[in-house]
């Protein structure tokens, strides 16, 4: 089973409108709601392709019950621990006119410190039945920075290999654990190492502590820094479509890909394939599962040549 | 006690943002949450004026259950009748530059035949309990054109005054029942009546079977139609601030007059004082206690002379 944790899920409410206008009332044409958070859909996508996946993380007041109600009527098995405060809610208006998204994120609850060791507790049960664990997403307000180091840890001190998907202070504080993988996007790479070249900064996470580093680029694809050597994964074709998730379809591959213990390029195959799918259907957790059949074959994976030793990230 | 009803409540959710642009992402600075509607404002304000109220009408789903929950922090009794589907939410982006605010308006769950009778069966052992019943707001989806003259009907034949305010043809459908009063404001009379002249048109209003009318003219003060006479009451001053909620404070001040037998000038007084200190107040359903108590004996209350009868409402 692949145990994902998101600290701070999220109600994923939307809001079709005709037309949005600032500064006007705008009666809703259809409203949907749905839980999300990366690692949430780490375990939708991971549902769909019929692989055991378990929700953990944490939620409290009547959206978390909200977020809980949804994840059951979708079938996925959740643990989130219970906190106090109120699980954050994500508005994304709809202008049915333009076809554009705005979008209002909360922050989320403080989380006090007995309700993260109330957390801790939970998951070094649920690590007991895991064969990977999925760590996804910024931290709520209240927890301490070292807190995705602490899960990696406490995972590997069971052989449950932890995969890694944050940024900033979170990650960095996370990479001297030792994650086996860390999944940056590009962004996220340059700022967490400095380094504006993809290959470089990817192996100044891997001397950071990541044992493997696989970036998004986007449309571009991955790029794969890991123990056994170095590849690119670029999809034969660049799809149209909602790039939110794709990141998290990526992940779901990965995840499901150093479970079974299938080789890197077969992985990043996958990973690219389903990250496009994602692309290619509406909602974040979702895929097209033509899409996904179309191209996992498609997927261009060739290696690269390795650089030259770097110093460690200071 | 007076009983207000509010079929179609909503979790009023406030985002401020720094500042609103279509088509892209926000994080929202601050949140604030708590149950909303018509009937629900009236009770508030009743309890910030230290009288009995309870809260009733229907709710469901984890909003119905953050609606109940806001309602039990803020002291407000509610005896709201369960429904399958979810309460609505209102989401309302201030955007702290310019200080304007947008608003999304959910539309609210379908209700089932089988609820709105659950629901009538509370109203009836509520109706034991109360001096006056506030009827306030739109239908929900769902529920018959003539929902609001079965609750007038069920609260004469205990001998409980009706207050109705509402719009549309659930006024029209209520007129026959002979609510005690109805409180349109300029527009939804001359909807509701077909003609621009407010007097003429409360006149008509009366004789389709209202026993009294009060029109809220926004700050032109309110125009009563009632068995006693006629009667304008003017503001001392126009203040600037947010309406919403002034036309529910006017309901709570007139049921409250209506309840306790106080003559129609006073009562016309104490609606346009609590109104205008509404409008000086942030929230829908607060009030400004200073400004409250400045204007109450201020406002200007002035007797019209009797139309010529009118025809019936065809």
């Amino acid at each position: 089973m692949i145990v994902t944790v998101t600290l701070n899920p999220a109600l994923d409410i939307t809001h079709r409108v005709d037309r949005l206008r600032p500064h006007s009332a705008h009666r809703v044409r259809e409203v949907g709601a749905r839980a999300g958070g990366k690692g949430v859909n780490v375990s939708r996508v991971l549902h769909t392709l019929g692989l055991p996946t378990l929700v953990t993380g944490l939620a409290g007041g009547p959206t978390g019950e909200a977020v809980r109600r949804e994840l059951c009527r979708a079938e996925l098995p959740e643990l989130l621990t219970p906190v106090d405060g109120e699980t954050r809610r994500t508005v994304a208006v709809v202008d049915e006119h333009t076809g554009d998204t705005t979008t209002l994120l909360e922050p989320g609850p403080v989380v006090r410190p007995e309700e993260w060791r109330s957390f801790l507790a939970d998951f070094a049960a649920c690590v007991e039945r895991a064969t990977v664990v999925v760590l996804s997403g910024s931290l709520p307000p209240g927890l301490p920075e070292d807190a995705y180091a602490t899960l990696v840890h406490a995972a590997r001190a069971r052989a449950v290999p932890a995969v890694l998907d944050t940024s900033g202070p979170a990650l960095r504080a996370a990479l001297p654990a030792g994650p086996a993988l860390v999944k940056p996007n590009a962004d996220e790479l340059a700022e967490a190492t400095g380094e504006s070249d993809p290959h470089r900064a990817a192996e100044a996470l891997r001397a950071a502590g990541a044992e493997a580093v696989v970036a998004s680029l986007g449309p571009d694809g991955l790029l794969a820094v890991t123990p056994e050597g170095a590849w690119r994964a670029v999809p034969p074709e660049r799809l149209r479509g909602n790039p939110t998730g794709a990141g998290d379809a990526a992940v779901a591959a990965l995840a499901r890909g150093l479970a079974a213990g299938v080789s890197w390029p077969r992985r990043l195959a996958e990973a690219v394939a389903l990250s496009a799918a994602t692309v290619a259907a509406p909602l974040a957790g979702s895929f097209d599962p033509t899409v996904h059949r179309r191209l996992r074959d498609a997927v261009d994976v060739h290696p690269l040549p390795p650089l030259p030793p770097l110093p460690a990230l200071s």
